[in-house]
């Protein structure tokens, strides 16, 4: 097994195949700061290589949140302060742009990264919480999470996806654009009827619980078809149906040739559980 | 009336200008195999200019399934298997982009069909089912109605059109992800929950009487303005608002000249069924 | 304060930061003609680059209707109907789209109002009150209202948003395609279960009380953050999330400079409201 | 004929169905401040729908400049300078998107109008010129013309059309970009090479009579068939040629049911000019 | 190998996998009808798909014309004519839709055909010359050559991909312009400046030889490598350089398991000519 | 200075805010390996965010060769080659994904460069060449430069980017096709004829001079102007003109604020070089 000790993310492996980060500053409610995102992305990046990783679970050490989003202490200390301070508007906006695009990138990382996976929240899941959380395949919750699109709170439009991704995740425009507008707190019951979450959990143990089940089930499958249909999906949801189509037609021609075709079938017939190569 | 005798389709005509196309396979759960979605495209096409059909219901013959889905002892004899067992992969790519193309090409053909489609679902309705449900306008279904996106089972990401379209019909990415990566069984109730059927009928003859009934109020009305609906919502579907209007403004710069506008007019005033020529 | 002196619309401002535009033609039921549309796109545009305004709430007066839709009478004598009678169906269809485009153009300036507008329908809500309302952000209504896509009762294809918006609106494309297909009723509680509305209210009073509290919460904000926010969503939804998150650093390299964030943040830390300057 | 008075434009017209716009400020070398551009709008606006205008020639009055370009004194007085000094840099970004928005606009409005546009530039021709140039259809010049992508040279990227319309006029990227990127003047002959102009004339006045010559053959077709050809180019442009073509089919559906097809048919078997009606 | 009559088209093979498909309508200066491009659509499918077929060259018979265009005359005893002669222009123009999707289908097939091909024009080049060229991968001609956009000469805008393609496959978008809107001839040279042509050659025989040995040159090389070369060349064309990267991967993932690779590096180590099976 | 020490390359700074890139692999005709192109891309990256570099030029060591393409040993040896040789083919196909989405990313790195890049091409310059120099702004070559798409006569179609930027940087599709499909060789005269170079010199070291000077001459106009044409340039290519526009309002709604643009006015008033602030 590879190494993946990590500065601020546990990783174990609560099953054959399945991962688990769980994001390690509970202390702050795992509030984030910028060597917490770069190594986000390299643990994903990780993880979406690893031929013994086929479905992943993330999730957030401490009873108290998810995470409470961005570190705002170290952000005004960071990147939205500009230390050359007589530089001009413009000067500042290339600099803002130098450090959103890499934030951005990194947290696509859940995005890009070729495994399904799997968020799980709780507690207060504020800001960053949301745009982390739609970088992933699936949300569950557990009852005491409290969700809020916080940051124009703080004055500024969400920049890290959540205004790009949670109108393709709730296909519910009007509901968007006022937990979006207004910050408001939203709850449990709420995030899955507008359908923010699937599932909802009597608590934090039960939904990582739950989650790993989900993640044990995808893993079980196989990995040539499980990983496909995650980049189709995710193609097909910023291109036309006919270029999805195409995209579906031009994959699926190396896809189909994966012996997993005849395993899943032969296993089938013979009513046992197939076993899939790494991938 | 045209002739619509075809081999494994029923074709009958319940009410004036609806059309009842009944996949007619029942000993094998309507499992589908390559002359079956050739003749399908022929009976959409043939439906989609004959005048005398406003709107049309889709169902599967027999008590057990809408489909179970592609016939796979078929398709492992057929176009899954490259007969040249020494093409090499790149080659083995090409044919299979030969048959997955017209594949999908036949069941798009229920989408390009310019009347609407309503589909309607009952007992095992797995893998290609999904697709071929997504390419129509409406979904129903009846209570026993047991889904899957069922592809990942066999080791493959579903081709047809699911990931394309599934996302674009239920605004709820998370299940569609989950159902889709998991291949897990869903039913009825949980179908209208997300949103993936209009309803749920307590039987099958229920739910296609329900599905003629919907048909019939689509025939009554313009088939102007019915068939330009259609196209235009699909329209923008893959399109930005913005394109969506032009592409609007444009169609109706034509079909405002019709004299259904007027007929529906008079016929308002003067409290009576409007007709409407054929089309 | 500028003046807000409108013949079709009265303009109020129930809140600080917050406008009320009610249609104003009660004894037509609100019915649009073109003079209308006209004026609705000039009190938006108004509205838009208003530095005191930060919220606004759009409803109809009187108890019957939001609004019936289209003058139909109003209509057939003026833009359905074209003058030159022995212009040739190409022509016609010149003229036409010269007259539906700036149509669109107007109804689309809600969408393009830089501010938040929460649209408070009752009663009849019919055509183009459907097309309309999906031009703005959030939609709540009364108990009463009675919706329907109605444009294909007279003879059309609903030309002026609705069949580019709805689907972008509702993630239910089962559901948006049979009610604009069959043009049938429906009500406030189905409304709030596919999504189409973010809240029913026991009277129109009511339901414009509520608007008005979510517009008043929605104007207390930083009007840098909430203008980006609308704005970025909007793009969003007609672009790919790659193009959105790219969008999104470009509009926030300029917008994160405001002295908004600050604000909001020493204000969070002093337990106080904060203020924000004007936009 | 409508009268065609406006204050910084003379309007002739030299041929029947043939308008000739020309910029009236020779003094200044034909730079633009803001009601300039608001008036081209309103010119161009106008002849789009004039139904006895069917092909249009824009030029520059004076000997000098077919347009100098932005009057920078009055931009640095007025949109690039905002008053309100105290505005923070994203108030100050609204503020200028709330400029550049209607600005670029004016502009596109010689792309939006319906009729052919023929450019002829000569002398000085920076900055401005060349946005405006790219937005019409035809561009030629005078053997004296000296071009510039100028904006460079005042500090900004150009930003009322140069940049997105250039490449897509030019298809030369490598050419684009220097001349964008270095603001070096070129002339009549590299413009020609490269494809940014069509033809180069001797003097200004034989650039005039040559543009008039084509638009007067412009004008001489039949005005359904120019029209739609100009649309249907500008809409397939920005669109895959799957879009194009569907477009084209929408379009023509109204268009080809004019009775000009017949007219020219007509008119071809006896050898005689054909007349169409107006548009 | 396999039949290749039909009866407007003589197919020969000059070289070993090069075909060469002839318009056989001489008489009729190649003049299309219905039949003719409905059977041109089945000639280049089969091409398509015949593995001893890797290149071809498209020319038509006779010493007047690569083809005269559209038969005017039973154009418009045909599809231009709606003999429902009493239907509305909306359904006049359903119908027209209904011709025309098809004939741009046909037509797209020389685009669509996984082979390159090269089109040889000669004599009289119009209209439908035209859109048929740009669907092909490679333009030349013979000096004789007289080509224009004529659609606006006979009251049309051109449906069937002139409008689409043109300006795809020369980037010089004035000149495209001027001669769709004007419907000039322009003759070889023009052709061979602005792009729109590879070569000229002295005559037609000149030509046909000369396009075959270029298609005996592509011919000789890798069919995965050339079919996928042209494959992503037009996917690219319609879609941002990402999204062409993005395809790229995915096809070639499959295709660069060709043992094609391999033959190709070997015979260049060993000066000889690699050959390759058949695609 | 920073530190400029690279392996693979040779980093010189022949004027000021000009950086001219030389790739130092002249005994192997500077072929690429998988650690070159990943150099690349950190060098690209470091001068893209290094103040005081304003322009870059690309150039390749030695008399022979700007690239003789990829080092196809290596690549035969390496990612071409999968050493876990029981993998299936969708396995294979997933590793060569995996293997060429980082390759075309660095590559694309030069694209990513916020400064310009001037590249200058001599001798063979084949195959990953043209990948390379279409990621450049401008191209220039030497009187030597032999050019090819060199990729289908080893089998593969391109997969770095030519495929993908080539028919956007020359505007003749036909040539595109042609050259890609034959691997034929091209030279300077005919790849300045088709705008695939801006000029070309009589040797490299002239080559080289020229393209210092235009850099030189971009590097002394304002930073903020220079990179914010760069982006929106690429920007545009990929997108409608009217996202184009949009794309720039927001773009220059913070690019206008700098103080660029009064120290360049004040200058040409003044009659002497403007100086820029670094960024």
């Amino acid at each position: 097994m590879a190494d993946y000790s990590y500065k601020y993310y546990n990783i174990t492996f609560p099953q054959q195949y399945v991962a688990h980060v769980e994001i390690n500053r509970a202390d702050k409610m795992n509030a984030f700061f910028e060597a917490m995102w770069v190594e986000l992305s390299q643990v994903f990046n990780h993880l979406s290589q690893d031929p013994s990783v086929r479905a992943i679970v993330l999730s957030g050490a401490g009873d108290k949140a998810f995470t409470a989003g961005l570190d705002v202490k170290a952000a005004s200390e960071g990147f939205l302060m500009d230390k050359e301070t007589d530089n001009d508007p413009a000067r500042k906006a290339a600099h803002l742009r130098r450090h959103i695009t890499p934030f951005q990138d990194c947290i696509s990382a859940v995005e890009r990264c070729e495994k399904p996976v799997i968020v799980v929240m709780h507690g207060f899941s504020l800001g960053l919480a949301i745009d982390l959380s739609t970088a992933a395949d699936v949300r569950v919750c557990a009852r005491d999470a409290r969700f809020a699109v916080k940051e124009v709170d703080i004055g500024i439009a969400a920049d890290i996806g959540t205004l790009s991704r949670l109108p393709k995740v709730v296909g519910n425009f009007g509901w968007v654009k006022e937990v979006a507008l207004s910050a408001r707190i939203f709850g449990a019951d709420e995030a899955l009827r507008v359908g923010f979450v699937n599932s909802v959990y009597d608590s934090k143990q039960d939904a990582v619980r739950g989650a790993v089940e989900v993640a044990t089930l995808m893993a079980s499958k196989s990995p040539v078809a499980v990983q496909g249909t995650k980049e189709i999906l995710n193609w097909s949801r910023d291109h036309s149906v006919q270029d999805g189509l195409r995209y579906t037609s031009v994959w699926n021609s190396a896809a189909l040739q994966t012996k997993d075709v005849s395993s899943a079938l032969l296993s089938g017939i013979q009513k046992r559980t197939p076993t899939f190569e790494k991938l």
